[in-house]
């Protein structure tokens, strides 16, 4: 299987900035622990803080099997990310949050993407991506 | 590990009613593939359509590691559900859905027992329970 | 036909509290009545004050002709209810209540059963429930 | 008794269009039908697409024993029907609906006319009308 | 000076309906005294008790000195009327109400009408409209 | 009769600012003008930019005849003295406006006064007082 | 082909109010030069201030091929009117709005008619009417 | 007197959780103090986590002198229980609460059970009962 | 112990108005049976019609052991004395009310105050003030 | 006349997804066929996703004769596209749109840029570009 | 140059109460060593709890070069204050706030009196008012 | 110091639109008087229409003394860029706008962007960044 992760604005500061919510590991890093642990599939990694680049890169990987998504705050704010979700033809799209955005500020709590997304996953920290990963694999 | 999988209302028709989207495998058949899965810990399950049981229940398993929660509709008008979990000592509390209610109607959209779970897996079908108790065992 | 009549909370009070309003007649009393009137039909009566229950009972009736459902207070704010009616088998269910409740406060005009209701009787005392068994009858 | 049945705007089309819904009989048809089995009554019948009317016809028949009004798109928007319906003096004024308009539109579930009604009966498509009828010669 | 004293729905009842509160002189009585104490000007009166009727005389009207109007429930709910008065050439319109609007349900508080009027008049009874007369002829 | 008239917040600048729109008249000379066209009646006038002043005020005039009120910017958020009105005695209270408050900024249509209040004029200019004493004097 | 154009409250002023918006040409004369230039089609032109005759004119037309409407104030308040649109058998419906009703007060930017609409054409003057007849004829 | 002190969902762990709030002393033990306290009346005590057994006991004691109710997070959600309140033919209800709720989320200042009680005592601890109890005995 | 009882607008009229509801005792009165019931103990009054004395007083007895505070109307409107009592360094604030202020208006359900407060009394009539008295001396 | 059409987010995709709605012409071809029919003008074209670059090339085509935008979701985001919008020098600035939006989703309906716009197309295919340039002609 | 700064309700506390925020400096303190840094112009201090005497000092300043103002609570609340600053005849007035107000309660973020005035200052300690000054004599 | 200076979307037009409101003076030029007036420190400028890389940049100069921020338009839509803010370790942000949005439209009142400033400087044209920096020294 072939699998897109992409991650939105600021996820670029993961294992420098607020090292005691989100640890010291950059993503660069546990994405090579996944790619690892899932060795039999492909895994791509995108990030932007241009929400225009994850549309445009969302459009590139619309042959793939499956996206794993982390919007950041353009989740909250972005119908034009979702448009692009709509219209591609990969089987599965999973929304994933490092933090529990349910248990954060009332604006985070509204999402333009989870409508068009197979499911969500939120709160688990890094894992959250290995657990989305075992969510496109099954079935 | 010691975990409970606790479920509220009309969960106890999955399997025969509505086949078409929830399959037609009944949760406790379902449970004992999770036993199977997961033999090096103990799992519990409980249902009940009835709010003050499942309060009750919360109650119960306060000791153990973990508590995997589909409240279903209580989900997003039980704030004593919510309360009963804020008082639990379990180290995670896990909210899961079977659907995806992001993209059902409006009032499901908003859970009063989201803010005090560790995370939410939604979605996945019957999978969201075993992605949940991988969940648990990460870390 | 097998008809089931199920009251929600505070109807079990019917004929001894507010007669005023609603007369001095139990429901019990008036569902023999009832019973006597429509003799070619199984009619079937449950109340509770649990929300729980009432789910309980919706699920067990799942296979009768025609539900009539007066959930009480329940009405405006049980999901739970609204979602084991959408489960049922039975033909038609029938939102009966006895006051206009549209002529009430505020948070009585919405209901979370209409929608998965075949219509509604409401403001007609306990003609409503007389008025419903006819509703089933018709067509 | 004399009842006057009045209809509001497009009802006018019943029989000719959406038929799959509103079956081919036009009201006109229907009431013959209402007559014939209420032969002990004075039925009237009146129908316009104009709200004022409505009201005139409201007026007209303020003497009558009740007024049976489905009042069609104007219910969600007629503070003046409403207001006529309140200076009216028969016994009974009872809301119907052909539909089940609670099943339908957000902005179809708020009723101006419901507060001064005696009761509302809505979603036994043509038959919503005979239920009205019975529950007016109730008691 | 020429001014047109204009009625919308229901004010043909007064006199006839709620005499506790509207006291038992029809307008058309009241509009002779009117007439009477104001002999040096030109009255006309117009009531209807449709939205349209009520714009097309306003239409008609539009080069007289004045325009008193009580467009009753058409106030809370009529952006045509007002778009009427818009356009209207007439110096002073004057919006009144028999009763206090203010003092009654909450919907009658807002006024498309207002806005477009020289000033408001609430609550005096009839006299409503023979403040908004001498207002006219005020400066 | 005697008749209290009650200026609120920045009343005491009439006549002095933004003459454009409310003349070069201050409410002294203006109230000079009142007093002799009501010489049969004893007319007291009372200014004051502090709210509870304007309390004491009303609780002082609490037996006279009328009391005309123009509460300025409090009208839109003072409750206190809306209840100081609700404790006088006196038979009738009017609201009064030197410009249609409707037709200004939202936050100014909402009155807490008004409810409490036997009518409203507004939008007359200084005339406005004129048309409330005249107002009190009828019937 | 055989289009018809309705117009609804206060447009009948056109050319004769507001000039400098809406231009000294009246409706009827804009009408003839359509005529001319869209020769080949039968063009049909009705307007009322009253809402009814308004749902009576589409009533008449549902088999044309096509409705230009302008409802003017109705298109915010009337879900009568697109009741009437709903029922309509002719394939094509454009809304169209002389002014840019976007641009103009909040309660103009809802529209109850747009969306039973095939399009909307808003802020050409009397030319949003010959681009909707040139929708029309397109494809 | 005859009083009934009846606590809803999660009170039952009063004493064993979060003792830096609420302290280390369980209901019962409290409750004891009470009856001591308060020996010249018969005091009742009564706890469920199930919203319809508040109801059945509200009903039971219908006949008491008062009705001392800690409902928890049913006082925002429950409009069931306030109906049985308002059924019942005891002389005095007093809402209780440990916390002071205002001080608290949003979603805990709403109560739709204060408007049938005779008055509210909301943030003394457990002493919020004794205060009740004083309270019922005061005149 | 040293005590403030601080009472807001319209307070002063206590006894001489709507005596039906707040009967004919006037506060200094009742003030007066306090003082003697708790004679142990130093209470001062002070009332004010005036938001800004209401804060100056705050201030003044910012070292006293407690606060007991019925802001009347101001209760709901003001930010300002809700931040004095902010800025206070007695160890109680008890915010009371004589009427049950949750079953009147729903702009009553508000308060500023409450959040700052340790708790809050409410529909006792004057024997709030006692019961708060009460709880001051408690622990 | 020096026209451009600019397309916002997603629209690149036209022609290869969802072609059941959007038809399987690209908008590249598409636009040949403008700049045929549209000969004695000079069309130009550019596509973002990035809603920065699509103010950057607002920016840049500021002295031309129209802007004719398509903004796709940023519609009802992007208060900055508003913002270039207002400082452009252009004469005409058309807002299109290739479904009808008012019948879609709510959170379509509104649009930040309609208020800066001479007008609005909305609903005719990829015609309505076609019918933008008409506009942009006319007159 | 004659600037007057003008403090609201509670910074007359500044500098006793809340240190840790607010630093131990009163503010007459600090309007002595603005006084001494701003020598070539004449500032004036003026600090009231009553809005009320607010008002009558923005009068009596009415022809000075400039007002700073900190409304402290009114800011939120006074329409009252916001009126007599638009009657006021100097050209600049500066809204200042020591904390950073849209960074504390959601009720706090919105300002009645910034619409009103030249420019605001807000989150720079006693700073904020020195800044004030500078931007004052700024061209 | 070293402070960074950031500018949004259509701040690059400074100079050469709107003259009338925001002069005829480009931003570049005015950089370069601060630069004159503030040698002691080093400025940094950058500006861009791309919400994605003013994120990036406030990345770049996390390690800055200072970041002052007009973030345009993406002030009141923003989520994105206020999380960037977050992540950054200068010891002050402060947020500027030229004009004073609190006096424009409704939804450039809020602004998701204050809540993480040291303070907020508005209105004040160009000059708001010269305060800003002088407020970046105090201290």
């Amino acid at each position: 299987m072939q699998i897109a992760i992409i991650n939105g604005p600021n996820l670029n500061l993961l294992g420098s900035r607020e090292t005691a919510i989100y640890g010291n590991v950059s993503f660069e890093a546990y994405f090579q622990q996944l790619v690892e642990r899932f060795q039999a599939h492909r895994l791509h990694y995108f990030q932007s803080n241009i929400e225009g680049e994850l549309i445009n890169e969302i459009h590139r990987v619309t042959h793939y099997d499956a996206i794993i998504l982390n919007a950041g705050a353009y989740t909250h704010t972005s119908i034009a990310i979702a448009d692009a979700l709509r219209a591609v033809q990969c089987k599965k799209i999973i929304e994933v949050h490092i933090s529990n955005v349910f248990a954060r500020e009332e604006y985070r709590h509204h999402s333009f993407i989870s409508p068009v997304c197979t499911g969500v996953i939120s709160g688990f920290g890094l894992d959250s991506y290995r657990l989305a990963l075992e969510a496109v694999l099954l079935s």
